[in-house]
């Protein structure tokens, strides 16, 4: 491949789509608005820690730093749920020892812009987006010095996330759908430091979760054995951020609420009431590709909200998906670019869905009595038909190539299931009886294997 | 009220809401991108004319011009059906001789701005609108001189239609909450001339509609006996705008769909090729107030598919009941403000809903033998039970004061009533039969009024 292509964003998964194109032999620039992350300061109130899980690892292998980026993660194994009381109750990822990977997003996108530059992709930073012509796939960016440059390329990437300057102009073109919908919570990062000689102060391979019905806060681990926590609360209302808004009010409301963090967040007050608020939004558009050779990728085609943590790992499957669609089509980029939406924007859709649903579970039925003993079916299930039962969790995290709109549909079929099996009196009684295994073997036995379309046309 | 009030748009409903609130004494500038379309000629694409219903009639006798807009519309009386072989049937609108009144937009609007400027209303012409400052309500135009000028009031609306300028302001603020949602099908209008001595070539008093399942054809008729035609198609697929491309193809398709309308259509090639595609949008966005002193009305905040005939009365509606606002805070605007955007959000978005499930119902259903059956019994509950049934088209178009959330509840509720009545053995067999009258007399007997709710505050 001799194109040039140019790539607005420099973010995480611009950066891996400039990795992934130049070592086709693409010649690829990326602009970036911000300045080089490598010599100053990350912004405040964008996450800190992520959960990197299977999909994004295989993107990053296709893009040979998959190592490099194990390097300096830390395995989660499961989640640590911690009740009102401070009691705490672990539930392991899998049986097999599954995990996701709790990783640095500054360090990542450093790691990925070096990357990036050995490969040869030129990366011009404080480059804002002014203009795009759609139809030339050219696009004119102001720098900080307040000259105007315009790129000429033969293809153009949107990879400027949720409030996307690339999807802004394509949005006041004829027919294009668009939608940005904000959750009514938001979300504010606070912090527990290392202990002594650097020690965690939690369990350190886990995802910590304080589900507390109409509100959460969650904890990911750093390197350095401090934890960065999220609390994700209504923005209004009787309980929300805006009901809290003075010392006494944060020191409260953590006393009842989190009584086992407190005693590790020395600087509580300060960061609450100093650290942003900020919004969660879902945005989907369509179409994603216009004129043949502009194309949206990452959170500018498909926003999500952070609760089934696969934000990054929808777009890192973007670029690697894309990169198949290149193969697929001899690198005819119309073709290619056709066969990414068509493969991209349902399973954009459908992980959507999945994250706004997850937020209900993760806040309010991981401590439901319900809901683990059904999970502890399911776990059973997949044990003894790993070829007809796979948990949605398992499909969303722990694969690396079913795609999203395929786990959600094989998802709502095993709720049914689900629902189905839980109503047999013997599985009610005792579901680990004989009779109880029984009647569910007959059933099971009875089911089919689960087909995986992986939407290549063949 | 001494306040000053900027009107970004000078269409249909920017117009009105100056009228309105210039007789209250506000201070009103109407900002409108376009040239003063009382000395030019109307930009081509737009409808030529529209069905205005009591809803937009009650708010024309709030500005007191109700009876000069009569006098310049048709009464249509009811709908005739047109089938593929040219016979047509009648179906009235109501018993009661209700109708809904076809009027140029052109000659509205043109009457709207005139009377505006009566009642002191600068209107300020060639005006682009750059900016709005949310804060403090103030915003910045370009003219046509190439000078900018900035607005400053105390109060501004977005009365800016589809594609408002205002609310693309509102849409880059935090927690807006937008979407736009393109049909499959587009439009393209056509032309019945008039006849001899000025002859209508259709019956006069009635909307013409040519129903024909994934697509149709309505027609209404203009004051010097031509009729309007707008042929509702898919943009793209086997039967689509997009597979009739030549003469020989367009004179093939309306021989075959239209043979009826063909004859009366002398120039229909020239049209057809002539004339833009135009596309449908939905348009819906919360809040539509920011500030306590921005607010966006009509279009701009609702924009709708045309199938329900209610987008310019439901923005002239909203202007109705802002004024009620008004009066029911002696005019406070922030609280008004507030109060007209609960009021109206509900209802824009149901008419919005019902609007799009009226496109199924005039394309498709019309012409099945079970919903005319049903339109039957239907009429005759509402003559025998007044206030227990009412049918869905008469609470939106023949009512002038039931919120359209509140037609839709009530709407759904009766869609039910009616499957259950239908459901009747006796009813299935004939339903004009004394048996099938008393089993229905005797359901409804049992059923309380309709209650309808008017959104006002006690």
């Amino acid at each position: 491949m001799t194109d040039r292509v140019t790539i607005v964003g420099g973010g995480l998964v611009g950066a891996l789509l400039g990795v992934v194109l130049a070592k086709r032999g693409a010649s690829v620039r990326i602009y970036e608005r911000r300045s080089d992350m490598r010599k100053a300061e990350v912004a405040a109130g964008r996450s800190i820690n992520l959960a990197m899980s299977d999909r994004g690892l295989r993107a990053l292998e296709v893009a040979g730093i998959a190592h490099d980026i194990r390097a300096i993660s830390i395995p989660m194994h499961g989640r640590v749920m911690h009740d009102v009381h401070g009691n705490q109750t672990y539930q392991p990822y899998g049986l097999q020892g599954q995990f996701i990977n709790s990783v640095s997003r500054a360090e990542l996108n450093k790691t990925l812009l070096t990357v990036a530059e050995r490969h040869g992709v030129e990366i011009i930073f404080d480059a804002r987006c002014l203009n795009i012509d759609l139809e030339s796939a050219s696009a004119t960016f102001l720098l900080h010095t307040g000259e105007s440059i315009t790129c000429h390329g033969d293809v153009l990437f949107g990879a400027d996330g949720a409030f996307s300057a690339v999807r802004s102009r394509m949005q006041i073109t004829d027919k294009f759908d668009y939608s940005q919908t904000y959750l009514e919570h938001g979300y504010k990062e606070l912090h527990i430091p290392a202990g002594d000689l650097g020690a965690f102060q939690l369990e350190q391979h886990a995802l910590h979760i304080w589900p507390r019905h109409s509100f959460m806060m969650i904890a990911l681990p750093n390197l350095d054995g401090s934890f960065t926590l999220t609390l994700f609360f209504a923005h209004k209302g009787a309980t929300s951020f805006d009901a809290i808004q003075t010392k006494e009010e944060v020191e409260q409301f953590f006393a009842e609420q989190f009584p086992d963090a407190v005693p590790l967040m020395p600087t509580l007050v300060e960061d609450f009431l100093a650290n942003p608020e900020s919004s969660l939004v879902t945005v989907r558009c369509s179409p994603w590709v216009m004129s043949d050779r502009v194309a949206l990728i990452g959170d500018a085609a498909h926003a999500i909200v952070p609760f089934y943590g696969q934000g990054m790992n929808c777009g890192f499957e973007d670029c690697r998906v894309l990169m198949e669609c290149l193969d697929h089509t001899n690198e005819d980029w119309p073709s290619a670019l056709q066969l990414y939406q068509r493969m991209r924007k349902p399973a954009g859709d459908a992980i959507a869905d999945l994250a706004l649903a997850n937020f209900i579970e993760m806040r309010d039925k991981v401590a439901d009595p319900r809901f683990l003993w059904r999970k502890k079916i399911e776990s059973w299930l997949f044990s003894a038909y790993p070829t007809k039962f796979i948990p949605l969790y398992t499909l969303v995290t722990f694969s690396d190539d079913v795609p999203y709109n395929e786990a959600k549909r094989i998802g709502l079929a095993q709720d049914m299931l689900m629902e189905q099996l839980m109503d047999i009196g013997s599985v009610i009684e005792d579901w680990t009886s004989d009779e109880a295994k029984e009647a569910m073997n007959s059933i099971m036995s009875a089911l089919p294997d689960i087909i995986i379309d992986s939407g290549f046309p063949d």
